[in-house]
């Protein structure tokens, strides 16, 4: 029996430099997720401080392989260096940043309830706090190789959150994968994790085959719109339903009033470009459309714009797929008698999976009928408005990960936030969406098609999503976990219903 | 054209005693969710202080019309007089509790992050915190007339997250939902809430179409396994995915240790007995399994509970399908070559829903083949266990809401939790799971079958179901929510990582 190899290809040449594994048969599919079972029950038996120690080994693990894990990205994926450099910054931060979640504390939500009266007779004793949910299913997404891949959000949340994680590794960057993996299970080890700790698969039916195994309790998922809901359909398969957290897709709305065209036309012109254009536009949160008002000041921005678009280089995409699914988006509505092309950077030349970069524009007033969506890839529409048209236009619109005002003092804006506000997961003022830092008070989600869930996919509160809630009920002090023994004070609790913070030096 | 009448039927005699209302036509049903989410753009409007205010006036409304209402549920739904009085009092409590939280604020979980330097370069000031979701469907259920229905804590959580509410009313108690959803329409109108502020339907065909309605954006259930499922195929054919919140199937496992029936087996038989009869055993934290150890410790309390089984009277159960539904699954398990009948309560004489108590018991060896599930009814199934086979055992079983252990500090319980706790959302020590406080501590949910959600329905975060994330990004202060801005200090907040508690005196 010959099996499905998975293949390096070079994005910009559409050729295969290096066969690098074979795709993961059913049978060693099963032995990996019987691994994350296994190293489930072990590191449950472990605390908090284990996964300290576990996320800072990760963190350091891929910061003293940052050369090589930057050289194969760029090889592998065609964007570039300085691009790749800021992910693997971002992903060793966040990797430690959820260290300091677990050690903090918070997120287990400990709440204790003493025995005693109650309007309705005498209450029990109850303590409650967040438990693992078990062994993760990562889908690794194209577009971010190290901080939505095998490292990443997904998994490191996963990690702190204390469930073994099984990655389903992305077909644009399989030689990637398998080095960050091996970084990552070596770092694990190196702390003790049990060897199931960090799982990886190979190909499309591993994939499927993944989420529907009984031993994975949720799945994270980045991608397209299509894709995810192609895994939902599987999940809604199994016996036992499991949660999807999947990140779909967005159009990302920028509105820009005539005040702040006015005080700093140029200045957004460039900023909007450098947000489409940015790695490749290959981004989640790439704004996909500018409500843009009629008039001089309105003008002079889309001749910037235009201008620089122009002068933008065919980008090379990071596969086949999304190159032709940008071509034929774009077909479409240069096709729609609404539409018209504003600029059009360099062409593509040779093989490989290069684009056009695209500037187009449409009147406000037909924009429902275009049906805008999400199109991966350097290029945005300009939506002309005039005053009376814009709140209308809005509200045609779907919902995004993000919506952005770019306004002045002067402007009313509550009417723009009142109808933007139910459409989006985080709401910007006078920046572009494209760059999500990695904080506490971080979103990155939002509703339908953004996301399908309730949750973020970065920031610290991603950790929510693999926890659930369990109380004892009169429990001895030696069967409950530390965190809810009354001599315990090193995180913050609710105790009667009272938010009681941790003893200075005391935070353990 | 005539409607479906929906009427108001005797569970002591089958009798139908009145038409209550007719089946809600989709004509209605589409009038009830246009309503609801105006009404949802009106809360907005307004602050947490009004919701306060309207949580509190629900509760002073029902507790006015409490004779009414018990006296409408004792005729409708068979249950005893002090069952729905303590009904009714955890109910207000409930809605009083929720004020509280919303008061309190933490459930908000605002976080503050100020722009500053990162590893990451400058990052930008971001803002967090929960919003409504939007209008939530609630159904009713059969055995909760008071605290699972048009009132109760799915409702009340869900007007506390700001979210106007639709309810489905059941079946088995139109009368009563027609005056409590009248009761507590009348005491939101007071406070100024809009007119969709709580909508009711009625119908299955309604119920059918309320979850697939465009404006609903969050399903509330408790009720059987299969109707659960059932809406979940609904949901899933919507074209915008919503969360369903089902709290579905629960077995309820109680272990009871050879030590504690040595100490007291006398009392945990009359314990066990009154916790499976109690409400007509028609509880979904209702034991349906008992382990009992081998032996004549063990013997003694089989005879004991089987005394006490055999002396109890016929029941009458909620609706003529739990009857069918409790006479067909226990026929079911006594013809499995397994199980004997160990005693036999009451027969039921004339007509009505009334069904006779039940005491089964089976090997814990061949527990396994049994299959056994939940059975809604005053019967539980006593397992027979050798030291050895009880873990094994339990492992077969599917996980609940509760599992309980009965033990003697000189058993090793450690075992037992271990393979207890990956299968339960609430684990009891020496009481019995009937009886789920309202508190900031419980959790009522679990793994599937139990429910579907990593959330409890049951207690103060089950508000957290009716809520999504936003992030602001350098929004002008006034466009911030109050809880959200500098100069706000009266709910504990998480501003540049630290969690900071309201100066004292001025929560707000």
């Amino acid at each position: 029996m010959t099996h499905e190899a998975i293949v390096s290809i070079d994005p910009t040449s559409g050729a295969e430099v290096e066969r690098v594994t074979e795709a993961t048969t059913p049978e060693r599919l099963a032995e990996i997720c019987q691994a994350a079972a296994e190293a489930f029950a072990e590191i449950s038996g472990h605390d908090r401080a284990f996964r300290v120690r576990l996320l800072r080994s990760v963190a350091g693990a891929l910061e003293a392989r940052r050369a090589d894990i930057v050289d194969l990205g760029i090889r592998e994926t065609g964007l570039h260096r300085t691009r790749l450099e800021g992910e693997l910054a971002r992903t060793v931060y966040q990797a430690r940043l959820f260290a300091d979640v677990v050690e903090e504390g918070s997120y287990l939500e400990a709440t204790i309830d003493h025995a005693g009266d109650t309007p309705m007779g005498p209450g029990p004793d109850l303590r409650r706090m967040l438990v693992p949910t078990g062994p993760v299913a990562v889908f690794g997404a194209s577009n971010f190789p190290l901080a939505f891949s095998v490292p990443g959000g997904d998994t490191v949340s996963a990690l702190a959150a204390g469930c073994p994680v099984i990655v389903k590794a992305h077909s644009s960057h399989p030689a990637l994968s398998q080095l960050t993996h091996e970084v990552l299970t070596t770092a694990a080890a190196a702390t003790g994790a049990a060897a199931g700790t960090i799982g990886i698969v190979y190909g499309q039916e591993a994939g499927a085959l993944l989420v529907q195994h009984p031993a994975i309790t949720a799945v994270g998922f980045t991608g397209s719109l299509g894709g995810g809901k192609a895994l939902m359909r599987l999940i809604e398969q199994r016996e036992t339903p499991i949660p999807f957290f999947g990140e779909l897709a967005s159009l990302n709305p920028i509105v820009i009033t005539e005040a702040a065209l006015t005080a700093r036309g140029e200045e957004l012109a460039k900023g909007l470009v450098a947000s489409v254009t940015g790695s490749g536009g290959q981004l989640c949160t790439k704004p996909g459309l500018v409500l843009v008002p009629h008039g001089p000041a309105g003008d002079a921005f889309v001749a910037t714009a235009s201008t620089l678009m122009s002068s933008t280089p065919a980008t090379v995409l990071l596969n086949e797929r999304i190159r032709d699914s940008y071509d034929s988006i774009s077909a479409g509505l240069e096709q729609h008698p609404g539409v018209q092309v504003l600029a059009e950077g360099g062409e593509p030349t040779g093989a490989g999976f290069a684009v056009t970069p695209r500037l187009l524009t449409i009147e406000a007033s037909v924009l429902a009928e275009a049906q805008v969506g999400e199109c991966f890839g350097p290029t945005t529409l300009i939506a002309r408005y005039d005053r009376g048209q814009l709140q209308g236009a809005l509200k045609t619109l779907p919902a995004s990960l993000t919506a952005t005002i770019h306004a002045e003092p002067s402007d009313d804006l509550e009417p723009l936030v009142d109808v933007l506000l139910p459409k989006a997961g985080r709401l910007l003022f006078d920046g572009f969406p494209t760059g999500v830092l990695v904080s506490w008070a971080q979103q990155h989600g939002g509703p339908w098609p953004a996301t399908n869930t309730q949750h973020t996919s970065v920031g610290t509160s991603a950790i929510r999503r693999f926890l659930r809630p369990v109380t004892w009920q009169s429990a001895p002090e030696k069967m409950l976990p530390v965190e809810l023994r009354d001599s315990f004070t090193g995180i913050p609790r609710r105790v009667d219903g009272q938010l009681v913070l941790p003893d200075e030096g005391d935070r353990r």
